[in-house]
């Protein structure tokens, strides 16, 4: 994505985060799966940022251990001091950067980049401003601080909530305290911003203030309130998750995906969904999910790590774990678990049925109450099941085995021996039949049963 | 439901529907498990309406296959020149008629009877006008078309947006689109439409400018702005979707059904719920169920074809298929699925089974991990279990089987032969115990994993 | 919580709740899983009153048996001549109790202990006033009554809807119907209210009336709409329970659980969950659950009657019944189902399973599919399985038997008897292969189901 002049991108991750009372860092908190930094690292970099510094404080070693495998690099925030000091942490790390530097916060994850971009390039405008400020008019202004500015964006002040006149507070602009600035004016503002406020802390807003003072402008644009809502509590995170689904199902179904009850529809981060393809209500995507044309995920499915191919029918209450591949118009029904198990081109499975460590040939048929023994307690063991085979119902199939194509398992057998193409395998005792037993059980228990009262 | 005279539908339905990305065509496209183009016909036949012409277009195939079962006629709009050319072609299917005429649309689906037969009786009101608009003030009118009316409903003017002067948009009543007109007046007024303006189409609306301008008058009338919705996409049909659900919770619940989260219950077109019936979060019912009073429908359950007898508990995780039929007091639990399968009366099938083309005798016991293997790869078979029957738990039952009246099958036996009444049968082998094996095995397979590293 | 004086509670519930369609009383209709009239007994007996008077009329037989384990007195209101003649009906009940009363209703169940304790510190404030009236301001105050009063909470007036002039019904402070009266002022007042209304009924906002009238004054404080929401319908009770439900989540967030989607989420009056608790959409908790801390509950779960220890993970598609104990770091996986059933730690029962009125040791490995047989017709016999034990897929247990510590029950099997630590249990028939058998078998039904065409 396009950007006026190199960008590096300065993410605040320092803040404890109390009240989400976890032991997990807050920006570590998952969204649709995906801790919510990196959600926002991930956004990001579709700018082709020349670097993103992530600056920590409490719980460095968590944010840093999660930012180290996307590239991004860390600067320590040891005290916190304020907004404007935490962003001077990063100086270091970009000592060699002259562009423009974003700065973006860790617990603000659903900024787009779009928007990002629409920043960038308002600092390029005519009469370039130095800095330019996100802005956003929630329902309930509440106590954010607020941007007094003119139709044009430009600037006249920004105040905190508590320093804000009548007139102030009642001016629905607030601030989203995202902000884009030129590397040399950030720092040169940042040295000159100073701690003597009530709470003895650096602002970063404070530099638009002295570029103001210092003759130069400042303006603001808007988003949505939405996209810069920020978690503080867990309360708010199921607030960001709700918007960040809410976007990814009106996606799904612009696409051309059915959702019968779209609020009642989970994706993940990276979940894919073809055309033609209907969702009903309750439907969970953990991450890694492929979906093709045509698919029928039924009601009350949990599908994480799966691949689905066209005109398969997944569910009711189908379990597709990571590794499960499903070829197209196979078919998985109710209580039924995969994982790392492939279910060849037409193949059923439909019924309570674990299939783990497997793979099933095309057509085959794979009866009620199945099961792949796949572990013995020390090792996971393969099953392979040929095209065209029959497992009957209830049946045990001890890994490591192979069923033949076209093989029949008698029901209830346990499988223990590869079994051969077209032959019939049968695990079974001879029938013993007691007529009358039950008569004389009954009465016997019905006795004892009368015996106790 | 009496009109005031006879009536005639017709419905138009010969948009392509591009925004819905979909090989089927946007009017079949389902609500509650029907095609949203059947609910509307089926609210029209309330009306018994003379004749009800759907106008076909693209994918007209699609469309005359579904409307043929219901007795509708068709006709073919070849090129879309518009509403009032769409409606044209109804014409000579109602060559014969001589009433009023209802304008539908296939993609606004949820009209309701009571409100057509309004539109018809206004038709017929002091200074009879020549035609009747439903209009509808909507939360935000956006770009529909306006309605400019005295207090009284007489119409002044009807503008298309883009055509409005500003204060022409001000105005909250909306257009819907759905008219009643005189057959006479319909084809005599519609041969006067025209196509002068930017789009070259022929607008059905233009009848009432026509009307006017001849000296006569037309009124509006007003609906809530649900029942007018339109489907354009598939997020649109989701909002038409949770509005016709909202109905239909509504209506469980004043008829004496508990919910306890509505919003979590799906209801199709024909479900029947009777009287203190507890349906818990998360239940959906598919076509073809009945639920009979004092039923607990717990969570997690999905039900389809199913009739459910008084007393009877369903759930949580139980999924009842078509055919699926429960006397009263009997109970179907967790992890269970019937399939053309009756359940007699106070009979009990609670855990982790699947009784498919079965019929179960009054006060039976169906252990868990039952299966009742009802296919071989070939046809379908049946398996009866007797009152009283006892089927100890992980069995078996390879159709065709009879299992009689107070038999008892013992716990993972395999049965592939009839049992007669109060007999016992066990298809167990010998136990073999091996006293230490375990502990040796563990040494071995640690050894090997050590070796492995 | 500290009152200012002795405090007694009349709770009006003679009202037949005709509208819920139900042989349940009204305020017998749960909530959260507890009859609506025990949330509300309970909320008052943070209060320790001297006494709580359930005033009763039609379905009193219902009632008596719900607040007598309470330790709630009843009072019968023989006729319903209205609310001021019900709560005279508790006098005999309250005739040695000589502080301040509380009216309160049976169908308003979410009233919090300190909005009532807020009512009684009213009735003794400054100038004490003779009434406390609770007032709210709905989002559409409809057709309920007004309260006309100063900015200080003075009453000047208070007026049922159908009398109110067009500048009362302007007013939007209505009357919840709730107050806080000294006992004497109650009597009092009460005898003197009459009956001369279009009803025919004894009004007990009268007393207000009356009190102003010798020269008192009353007052009113407000609380929010949701806190003083009625129940006459099964629409209302739903509204209610979200009400209920949404309190609940913030307050499980608030304290450090992670509700992916809070609004699918359901518990119950007595849940109790930790802190890192994950929640994944669509989890219901039935009566009697604990949850402890770094617990991942997975989506679909159903969960009563349970205590789940540290670190267990429990789901997707999860059934605890009453009496499921599990212990720290212990799994319930997918379609599994415990019942009267301990789990030891660390131990793992992850597929398909039925464990009902079972011990099971630390460590053990409970195979898919695995069935305790705890049920013979008659009586139900307990399962022990020893610590470090392995089930082997799809075996049954014939309960009472122990498996014992570290033994190995081989896949398939029926264990029967008790088998001793370190042994393997092997319960299989010889295999029997029959090469060719399976393609024979098809040839022969194919040609079977040609014929039948």
């Amino acid at each position: 994505m396009q950007t006026p002049s190199p960008v590096a991108a300065v993410i605040l991750a320092a803040g404890k985060g109390t009240r989400m009372k976890s032991d997990l860092h807050k920006v570590l908190h998952p969204i649709a799966g995906r801790p919510m930094l990196l959600h926002l690292i991930d956004a990001v970099s579709a700018l082709e940022p020349a670097r993103t510094v992530v600056v920590t404080g409490a719980g460095r070693e968590q944010v840093e251990a999660a930012v180290a495998p996307v590239g991004a690099a860390t600067a320590l925030q040891a005290e916190q001091l304020g907004t404007g000091h935490a962003v001077l942490q990063a100086k270091a790390a970009l000592a060699d950067f002259d562009g423009d530097v974003l700065v973006l916060y860790g617990d603000v994850p659903l900024v787009r980049p779009e928007t990002m971009r629409r920043m960038l390039e308002a600092l390029h405008e005519d009469g370039t401003p130095s800095a330019v400020v996100l802005g956003f008019r929630p329902a309930d202004p509440a106590a954010y601080g607020r941007i007094v500015a003119g139709s044009d964006g430009r600037i006249a002040k920004m105040v905190e909530f508590k320093d804000a006149t009548p007139e102030e507070r009642a001016v629905d602009l607030c601030n989203s305290g995202l902000m884009a600035v030129r590397a040399a004016d950030l720092w040169r503002l940042l040295e000159q911003v100073g701690n003597d406020n009530a709470a003895g802390e650096y602002y970063l807003p404070d530099i638009v203030l002295l570029a103001i003072a210092e003759g130069r402008w400042a303006r603001v644009i808007e988003t949505e309130a939405d996209e810069v809502a920020g978690v503080n509590s867990r309360a708010e995170r199921a607030m960001v998750e709700e918007v960040w689904q809410q976007r990814r199902r009106a996606e799904a179904m612009a696409a051309g995906a059915t959702l019968i009850a779209p609020h009642t529809v989970w994706f993940a981060h990276d979940t894919r969904i073809g055309r033609d393809v209907t969702i009903e209500p309750n439907v969970f995507f953990g991450p890694g999910v492929t979906i093709g044309n045509k698919v029928a995920i039924r009601a009350f499915s949990h599908v994480e790590g799966a691949t689905v191919g066209e005109g398969a029918t997944v569910g009711p209450f189908a379990r597709l774990r990571p590794g499960a591949v499903l070829a197209p118009e196979s078919h998985v029904g109710n209580f039924v678990e995969l994982k790392n198990a492939t279910l060849g081109a037409g193949a059923k499975a439909n019924h309570l049925t674990y299939l783990g460590d497997a793979s099933i040939g095309a057509g085959a048929n794979i009866g009620a109450g199945t099961i792949t023994c796949n572990y013995d307690g020390f090792f996971k063991h393969r099953t392979s099941i040929g095209q065209g085979a029959f497992v009957g119902s209830n049946s045990a199939l001890v890994a490591p085995v192979t069923i033949g194509d076209g093989a029949i398992v008698a029901a209830g057998s346990v499988v223990t021996r590869d079994v051969q193409g077209d032959a019939l395998v049968l695990v079974r005792p001879e029938s013993v039949i007691k007529p009358g037993w039950a008569a004389r059980f009954r009465a016997h228990m019905q006795a004892k049963k009368a015996e106790k009262k």
